[in-house]
């Protein structure tokens, strides 16, 4: 069975619509994101784009700031500091990557953890580790979501995760395994030093691969009827498409979906639960706060 | 291989021995830790002596502050504030269990994480998993230097952690996982939800118990020359002993240890490293603020 990103994301997009209707008919502001871009990525812009563009869809207040790409990282940090002081904003993100001038590092901590809805601050990734209260980052988020709302069993499943990065190997390890919906799996995290990677891979009965690279995960690798998440999207030359590449994900959908119970496809099935869970975190930082 | 963490504890407390009476020799004050303990507990009385008493012993500057246990949770926190502004202190635990009438939670997220040298503070504990500088749980951080001391290979080795505690479980889980020494192993994290857990244990490389169940792993449950760290202290009635109980570790040492190619005791295992990496993060508190 496919597990539809984008018609879940879109059943999503249709609550928080609900819900901001709600609160508007009530006399209340509606949830409001920002989003700073530095720079002209091309990349970046599309994904800045498509956030805004969302956020109007739903009925959010959004603002786009954007920036030269030679703001001075001091520049860049007033402009955080102004933000957290907006009381008329919720939320904000900060575009990645920045230039190579300014410490990425040094303004993601200079965002106000309570308007973090990217979740990349140290203080909400602790909240989330030790179970209290905290945004999750939005694609962590888009995988438990997903598997919740297909109803997957996860608990005491054995789950490995394929890859340890900080935004979405490592986060979804830990919820994986923590307690509540689409938890109490038994994680295991591979990475680049793990050894007789298909030896885990055959036993495991969900497979997340986040490893960025195209089609890694063959048929032969699984066993049947595995849950297979999909976070891969490695943009590989086509010359007879018209944008000159197509996006792959991780996994060799055409094999692997034969055999496996539930799978996600690329595009279409976590990449589009990102934007919608960034929208949920948004709405969450304007009820909580 | 008996992995001594009573005698690796001893040479950690040496080298900062050394550390501390130079600082004192070039005139710079001390590091400074406070102990806060509410209420009369016997065994919480216990275990803050101790960590007292091995700050005199390696030339800290301890202050044990003693509360009546019925303090409310208002009074509580204004000496909490009290030793986040204290700028002569470097670093200050609250002694748990509270009495049940305060908010653990609540007066956890009030530590100054500076000062937070149990690392107990969801801001240090994401500060750890995102692999900034933080300050490390004492059990974890233990485990961690004795497999590094005792030059225990970790790299591509499998890990199975049992038990998910915030306080051992999970943040070991995280650190083995992890680029660095005594790193890079592929980890699994297995709970009270996991299935056929043996079939786990029996193919791992680095067994870590922190279940809190006496002598739950058995020989037939570990592969020939396994790695096994015992976090277990359980008190189990013994009518021969003075005291009227001994403990017990979660791996039964008699016969594991003959399989093992390293193993730790219970006692004299990984609980005498917890007060050395506490003493060794206020240090590093006093280095770092």
């Amino acid at each position: 069975m496919v597990l539809d990103g984008k018609k879940t994301s879109n059943e999503i997009k249709e609550e928080i619509k609900i819900t901001v209707a709600s609160m508007k008919s009530r006399g209340q502001r509606p949830p409001h994101l920002a989003a700073v871009l530095v720079g002209n990525d091309g990349a970046s812009l599309t994904y800045v784009g498509s956030k805004v563009r969302s956020c109007e869809y739903v009925g959010f207040d959004s603002t786009l700031i954007r920036l030269e790409s030679n703001i001075t990282e001091d520049d860049l940090l007033q402009h955080i500091r102004g933000l957290n002081e907006d009381d008329n904003l919720d939320g904000y993100i900060v575009q990645l990557p920045l230039p190579k001038h300014i410490n990425e590092e040094k303004i993601l901590l200079a965002i106000d953890p309570k308007k973090d809805v990217d979740g990349f601050h140290p203080a909400n990734f602790g909240r989330m580790t030790l179970e209290l209260k905290a945004f999750i980052p939005a694609t962590p988020f888009g995988i438990m979501q997903l598997l919740e709302r297909y109803n997957v069993p996860t608990k005491g499943k054995h789950c490995v995760v394929v890859g340890r990065s900080h935004i979405v190997g490592r986060p979804i390890s830990i919820l994986m395994s923590q307690k509540g919906i689409s938890g109490n799996a038994t994680v295991t995290l591979a990475h680049s030093h793990t050894k007789n990677l298909e030896d885990l891979t055959r036993t495991a009965d969900i497979i997340i691969m986040a490893l960025g690279m195209p089609e890694f995960l063959k048929a032969n690798m699984i066993k049947e009827g595995a849950v297979i998440i999909d976070v891969g999207i490695t943009r590989v030359q086509d010359n007879n498409n018209a944008k000159g590449y197509i996006i792959k994900g991780d996994v060799s959908y055409e094999e692997v979906s034969k055999k496996a119970s539930f799978i996600t496809p690329v595009p279409g099935g976590v990449g589009p639960m990102t934007i919608a869970m960034l929208l949920k975190n948004t709405l969450l930082a304007r009820e909580w706060n």
